[in-house]
């Protein structure tokens, strides 16, 4: 299957005044540019905030105009910065269709949705996605790299995982409706959907408690659903679990390769342990340089 | 112990006309043979979802009739392919024997069943279970062998699993009798069977609260079943995922000698790495197949 | 540390008729000492049937009679069991203080103890762990390999259980006791020692919801509380993993240690792969003993 | 980022009797400083056991003065005991800045915060944190190693849990927003921080109870956040399993290793294996020394 290239930062930059204001908003590398990215971050995390303020009934009792003000101001600021991205980048449409491009529109819809729709402004928590930004802005390519293991982990068992959850939900929709025929309607199992629900709430040992068997019969088919759910849960774990092992093999390896690469600045020697401070031929420092 | 060898589908295939039927019902080769698969898969799903409608009472009310009408058109169509399959196979006995054989034949019944037995006909979710062919259909060899590794694991792990159940049942008739010494009735564990039922509950971590200790003394032994379901809770998971990570090392190792036997089209050399898109000899491109 | 040696059995047997008893009641290689431990498995399981039976407010009712009179006839074979087992053994008191004799005995006194202490009857249940033995009847060797595999990887991670146990046991009493203060008694929250019992009911996730915070902060702690309670779960799982990883890599190991030392009867060559059943330089089938 | 140094203990010894009474305060090589700090571990669970007592109703009810008289005269000996540690360490304000001499403090703050904010002493619980030093009381070299262990598996996680965590707490932002839109105030899901409570209830597994969705959309949303959960809750277990590991491997192959230097005192051989317990050229015992 061909796969779609990632965005080329470089084709994407445009020469001129676009140029500059696409390495503010774009770019974290220049002082004003990392400024920027930190400053949008905060306003990100307000807005944010005042969403969830605004829901508790006491708050928007006392508070309700200035929320609503705040909500309308943080939505034009990030509707603006929309506009910017637009403007600023080389191929519009191409930022607009990328995943990071469709959250920063969904960020900014829901408080226009909310004049003809009532409470649709409340969809504004989606803007939290857009804090994944956070990454990018500080730099931390050592995080970079450990959420590249853990996308890795998953996607290479993806298919394992996928066979799992086919293989879960032909289980419960099975053990729901044999639960709905013997425990019925008068124990809170209304119907096989609903009991599905409940398939899903014992299988995954969530367990609250809303809807619970109580014929005899009903109980120990429920125990050995949660037996075998006690066994289930492993497989998941296992599956990741098994992968990320591997990743972290690599990952020891490769490190240890690394440091087995340095040479003593003294001696010149290399073939130095991985947690080695001094050079084990001379004693001198190994730590010369920033790993 | 001998083991029951698996159909040989070579053996089942009648020649005349029941051979073409047999390619269409049985294989998923030919184009039409695929279509009557994926027709199948349609009717089944439609199906399931006609009786998880029909068990909820406000559409039972209005599309009764309905709902009724199609679930007897259903069972004629399988009924209908069951026959069909029993005709156009070599040995009808061992197909209707087989597993996938008997899941087709109650998928079925319980229509039939339901004249007699009123609600039996919420016993039709089972018709889930034929949707397995669905593997098949989709030649999905990625997702099988997958299936294998996790299948394999399992099997490989069988004897610990059941001494884990096995001392699970044993400790949670123990600890359900001690509860139920130390509640008693009034407080909602009626007999020990209830008590073993709640101790499933707790062990487990589902954690319903329909029945809850509540004496002092309960809810320290409670405590204590608890921290110890935490580490029994560990066993399972550890059991398969060793079992995984050997098998998923084994596929790792498994891939990278596939890839490392690899020739360069260009130079002939092999040797190559398993994630080597280029010949590290000549530079030529490696990608003329797909693997 | 000097360990206990385990009871060896070749000295545990007294000679004449001492010693034919003996081969019956302990052994299990002759046919009649075999027919001894099953018929014993069969009294043990209908006389904790039995018990959780009785212990069902309908049943004690109306078989209730009948029940205390098997519960009687029950305590006297085992107490027969029990003297003849002191006579036939050479060394009766060793006997009666290995964790087996001390099972043995207990199966017995609750009846005793239920003439002077009503109720005490249903902790017959502890019966149930003499049903251990079904390891040794069955002669299930592989089961009793992998059981010793899971209790070595138990035994091998017992330091890092134990730390922590120790850090959970702390923890919960530091968070139970905020939670205390925060919630207090009009939530739930009686006294600090119900506020740990609700801490652990959370972090294990078990969660009855008989105590659930209802302030705000309270369900702040507690949401802190919970996805700390997702890493700690974490912890033991970990652990055990990591050992039976180990152990499990031995135990392919060894297998395929062993599978390359069998040699085709044919031309006795050997290095064979684990999973060959043809002699890979001949083509001689190697299925002649059983593994 | 340099590091903080840990605290010198020989560095922080002063002369003289102050010298003395570090050794017995700070030390437990003594028998004297071992006796202290066995002592200390005494009179902390007592007072944490007083604490917990005094929250009982009942128990304060009768014991009240008691229990009030015996807190003062804990929180007295732990505030002479925290002066002699200021007077006899060389660098007071070092000690009382590290984390061992911040809790010392807070373990005598709540008593006398109590005149002023009644049930303030409750925060006495975080005493037991004092506890940890157990382990260097006891000279559990082996369950330092072992707690090193773990540590140092949770320390090479850091950020693969950090990652972990941020896209949770960003995951059940978004979900509980959706959830309070969707159910509402009328089953109990207020607002959106409440909705966000439900669900990390849901997605760690606790599942209380207090909050469940009642609509069919919001049972649907339900379930696919459980499934989810299902699968998420095996990151971290993967995360710290898959370090686990790493360290088990290298812990293994140390012991190996070590195993391997140990001379035959018989032959002087080595070489053996890590279980070996007689020579195997000479067959002499090897257990001459206590590992």
């Amino acid at each position: 299957m061909p796969r779609r290239l990632p965005i080329n930062r470089a084709t994407m930059k445009p020469p001129g005044w676009r140029g500059k204001l696409y390495d503010i908003i774009f770019e974290a590398d220049t002082p004003i540019g990392k400024a920027f990215d930190v400053a949008l971050i905060g306003v990100i995390v307000l807005s944010v905030i005042a969403v969830m303020l605004e829901s508790v009934a006491e708050i928007r009792a006392e508070y309700g105009a200035l929320l609503y003000t705040l909500e309308w101001i943080f939505t034009i600021i990030f509707t603006i910065e929309y506009i910017l991205r637009l403007v600023c980048v080389r191929r519009p449409l191409r930022y607009a269709t990328s995943t990071l491009g469709i959250i920063d529109l969904l960020a900014t819809i829901p408080t226009y949705l909310s004049v003809f729709v009532p409470g649709a402004q409340f969809l504004l928590s989606i803007r939290l996605l857009r804090i994944l930004r956070v990454f990018r802005v500080l730099k931390m390519t050592h995080y970079l790299t450990e959420a590249g293991v853990l996308v890795q982990a998953l996607r290479d068992s993806r298919r394992k995982i996928t066979i799992f959850i086919f293989s879960v939900v032909t289980l419960v929709i099975v053990l729901g409706s044999l639960m709905y025929l013997i425990e019925g309607p008068e124990h809170g199992f209304d119907s096989i959907p609903r009991s599905v629900y409940w398939a899903i709430v014992t299988l995954t040992t969530v367990g609250y408690g809303d809807i619970s068997p109580e014929t005899n019969l009903g109980q120990f088919l429920a125990s050995v659903i949660m037996i075998l759910g006690y066994g289930i849960i492993a497989v998941p774990t296992g599956i990741v679990t098994a992968e990320l092992t591997q990743q972290t093999t690599k990952q020891h390896e490769a490190r240890a390769a690394l440091a087995s690469q340095i040479r003593c600045p003294n001696c010149t020697r290399s073939g130095h342990a991985e947690d080695a401070a001094f050079c084990k031929y001379c004693g001198h420092s190994l730590r010369r340089r920033d790993l």
